[in-house]
């Protein structure tokens, strides 16, 4: 804590841990089997919430809801490399991962911020690229 | 509120969020200016921060620290394009922007997340890519 009472919030508190860990992988399921529904209904029905792709920037979930709904369903399966998801108290996390794509050498990366939302953890933010 | 007690955090307080973007700024300026020892104070110290670059993923504050120290100093200028600051509650943010570099058609997408600390608003996560 300093002068001013702040203390650094708990890092990785294993239940939170656990909570986001199930989320997170949750979502990967629901990313590489295709489930709209799912992907939809783990990101955060904001305006704020934001996405940026590998090949577009969405603003707000309703570009994002149009963009899972207008993609093919081929060619989204990968397998994760090294991935470090870390909470913050117990109502915020980040979860960051690389990936690979069957017949590609290059290295994704996926970066999540979640939040605990009434509703369950939802994602605030993302963003997805290919290592250059 | 749902059953559990559980509310969405207040986002964007204005206060809150004035500090954000002046850490956001402060951030910046020192890249553009390659301000080593600001960039370094910014990111949180701790092995739990990473940074996934442009052409690097980096694990834990020694990675980035030792990435500044040796990046060149020349073409860092950029101007920001779009930029989303969000607030969540008091102590979680996160500053997303797109950024253009002379010379270059292609959009840079940068993405932070930020916590408040004892010492102050620190990056804990990050994520710089270039659109495909």
């Amino acid at each position: 804590m300093n002068a001013a009472g702040i203390s650094l919030p708990e890092i990785n508190l294993p239940e939170v841990r656990a909570e986001v860990t199930a989320a997170f992988e949750r979502y990967e399921k629901a990313l590489v089997g295709n489930d709209v529904d799912v992907l939809d209904e783990l990101f955060w029905n904001s305006p704020h919430t934001l996405r940026y792709g590998a090949t577009e920037n969405l603003y707000g979930y309703a570009e994002i809801q149009a963009f899972r709904k207008a993609r093919p369903s081929a060619g989204l399966a990968r397998t994760l490399g090294r991935t470090v998801i870390t909470t913050y108290g117990r109502d915020f996390a980040t979860a960051n991962t690389e990936f690979h794509r069957a017949g590609s050498d290059r290295v994704g990366r996926q970066s999540q911020t979640w939040m605990r939302t009434p509703e369950g953890w939802r994602v605030v933010s993302a963003h997805v690229s290919l290592l250059a």
